[in-house]
C-alpha cells in the first residue's frame, strides 16, 4: 500500500506470497517482495492498471494484463477460462503484459474444487540453460494441472520445467547454504553447489535433461509467441511474460460420477505400491503442499536473515514500520 | 495380412513400425510386431473392427476404438480433432478401447505441418514405479506436442514420462547389453542395469523423479478416468488404453504471421547459447528424429539377433516366408 498499490490488490498479492510460504514454497513467498517493490519503482509493475479482455470467442479469450501484478492477471485468466468451460465444456485463455504470477496452483486449485479440470502455464525470464547449452535461455516455465476428486482436495501438479524453481536457489544467496549437485551451473557451464554462482551469470538446469528442456521450450512458445507476449528472447527487454490456461469439464466424455469413481480406483492402485527404502508413504501431487500448509499454519514460516534484512531495508525506504 | 488384418490396415501399421525404426525409436519399431501378433491371437487386438465416434459436440468427440490397432484409432482421433479445431479454434478428442498407438509424433506432426498446434497423450500398461514406490503402477504415459514453423519441419516434442520408453529396455532383453543406471529397478526396488531384471517384475523409473511421476499420473487420469477407458488399475485386466488429443489454431490470440515470426526469433535466441563440453550443437525437439530418418533411410535399420529370431518364429507360425 505504501508503494501505491490499491489496498485490495495489495492484500491479494500479500496473501498470495504468504500462502506460498505456508505451502512450503518459500521461493514464491516473501522472498519476492523486494523484487516486486523494485519492479514497481522501475515501472515494470503498474499497480492499479486495468486488466481487460482484448479478444474473445465462445471458448477463448486473450487478456491484456497492462503490466499489473501477475497474481491479479492470472486470477482474471482463470476466472474467464472457468466461466467459458462451464458453458462450452472446454476453453483456452491467454494473457500478455503480465508480471510474475507466483505459484500456479493458487489459480488452478479453486477451479478444480468447483469440479473442473484446469491447466495453466507461464513463461518466465531466461534462467535455464537449454539441453547441451551453458547460457540462460529459457525460463523455469512451470506447468500446473489440477484434477478434482470426490471428497478430497484436488490432485494438484505444479512443477517447474527446471530441476527446481530458480527462487529456490536465489533464496539461499548470501546465507552460506549450498544447493544440491545437479540444480545449476556457473557462468562457464561447470556444475556448482553455490547459489552465488547461479546469481553471478550461471544457469539452472532443465528437469529430466532434454525432456524438461523440450517441455520448457513448448511452454515458452505457447505463452510467448502464441499470446503475443513474446518469448524468452523478448522477456528481458519487455519485462513481462505470458500465460495460457486450458480448462475443461471432466464429463466431456463420461458421466462425472464415473470419472470420479475411476479416479479414486486409479489412485488407490498407485498408492498400493510397496515402498522404496527411506519412504514412509507414496504421496499424490499437491499433498506435500497440503502437509506444509497444516504444519506451517500452526508453527509459522521461516524467514532467513538475508531476506529479513532486505525486508527491513525496503520497509524503511517506504516509511513502513515492521512493528 | 496373414494374421487376418485387412490389407490396407496391415500396410498402415507396418509403415508405422518401420517409420519408428527409421526415426531412431527402435522401441516402437519392429520390436513390437511379435507382441502385436500375440495380441491378435488373444483377441485383444481386433483387426478390422469399426472405429466410431460415440459422442460429439462442436469442439469435442469421444472415439470408440473397438479394440482395433492403436495406430488406426489414433489416426481417427487426430483427424477428428484437427477438423474440429479448424472450425472452432480449439478441440479435444478422447478415445477408449484402444491398443498400443506407437509413436505419438506420427499423429501430431502432420497436423502441425498443416499449421495447427497439436498435443496428444496416451496411458499405457503399468511398468513405472510411482515416486517412492517399487511396484509397476503407472504406464510410461507419453505426451507429444507439435508446433508449426515457417519453412521448417514442426517442433515435435514426443516424450515418455518415464526416464525412457520401456521398449528401450525390453528390446535389449537377451542381447547381453546393459541399460544405464537410473532407468530401472529390479523386483525388490534395487537399481539395476540388466534389462532382464526389469522384465522379471522390475519397474521403470519416472523422469525427473517426482515430476515425471506427477505428470504420468495426470496423463493416466485424463486418458483413463476421463475417457472411460480406465486407468492403470484397469489396463492389465481390460488390455486396452485411452487417448486424449487437444488441437488448436495458433492464431487464436495473434495473427498467424506474428506467431510464426515470434517463434523463429525465440528459437534463434535459444540456439544462440554457448555449448557445454561434448556438445556440437543445440537441437530442437524433433531434430534428433529427423537426423535419424535421413541417416537410416540411407543406411537401413538395425534388427538385433533376438528380435530377428522372434520375427522368424512368428513368420513360420503364420506360414509367411521372409525371403
Amino acid at each position: 500500500m505504501a508503494s501505491g498499490v490499491p489496498d485490495e490488490d495489495a492484500g491479494r498479492v500479500a496473501s498470495s506470497l504468504i500462502t506460498s510460504n505456508l505451502m512450503g514454497h518459500d521461493s514464491h513467498g516473501l522472498h519476492v517482495l523486494p523484487y516486486y517493490l523494485s519492479r514497481i519503482k522501475k515501472g515494470v509493475i503498474k499497480p492499479g492498471s486495468k486488466i481487460n479482455v482484448e479478444k474473445e470467442t465462445e471458448a477463448s479469450a486473450l487478456v491484456n494484463g497492462n503490466r499489473n501484478f501477475g497474481q491479479l492477471v492470472a486470477s482474471v485468466v482463470i476466472d474467464v477460462a472457468a466461466k467459458k468451460a462451464e458453458k462450452t465444456g472446454l476453453s483456452i485463455v491467454g494473457a500478455f503484459n503480465c508480471n510474475h504470477v507466483g505459484r500456479l496452483g493458487e489459480y488452478c486449485e479453486p477451479v478444480a474444487e468447483r469440479g473442473l479440470i484446469a491447466a495453466m502455464m507461464v513463461n518466465a525470464p531466461p534462467s535455464v540453460a537449454p539441453w547441451g547449452g551453458i547460457d540462460r535461455r529459457l525460463g523455469t516455465n512451470p506447468i500446473c494441472i489440477a484434477i478434482p476428486r470426490r471428497n478430497s482436495k484436488p490432485i494438484l501438479l505444479d512443477m517447474s520445467t527446471a530441476v527446481v524453481a530458480n527462487g529456490k536457489v536465489s533464496l539461499l544467496v548470501g546465507t552460506g547454504e549450498r544447493i544440491p549437485e545437479g540444480w545449476a551451473i556457473d557462468k562457464n557451464g561447470k556444475m556448482t553447489t553455490k547459489p552465488e554462482d547461479f546469481e553471478n551469470g550461471g544457469a539452472m538446469l532443465p528437469t529430466g535433461n532434454y525432456k524438461g528442456y523440450g517441455l520448457g521450450l513448448m511452454i515458452d512458445l505457447l505463452c510467448g509467441a502464441m499470446t503475443g507476449s513474446g518469448g524468452c528472447d523478448k522477456i528481458p527487454r519487455e519485462g513481462v511474460n505470458g500465460i495460457v490456461a486450458v480448462v475443461m469439464k471432466p464429463d466431456l466424455f463420461v458421466a462425472n460420477e464415473e470419472f470420479l469413481s475411476s479416479t479414486e480406483s486409479t489412485l488407490n492402485f498407485i498408492l498400493g505400491s510397496r515402498l522404496q527404502k527411506g519412504f514412509h508413504e507414496i504421496l499424490l501431487p499437491g499433498q506435500p503442499e497440503q502437509r506444509a500448509l497444516e504444519e506451517r499454519s500452526h508453527n509459522g514460516i521461516f524467514v532467513n536473515d538475508v531476506l529479513w534484512k532486505k525486508i527491513e531495508t525496503v520497509s524503511a525506504q517506504l516509511g513502513v514500520s515492521l512493528r
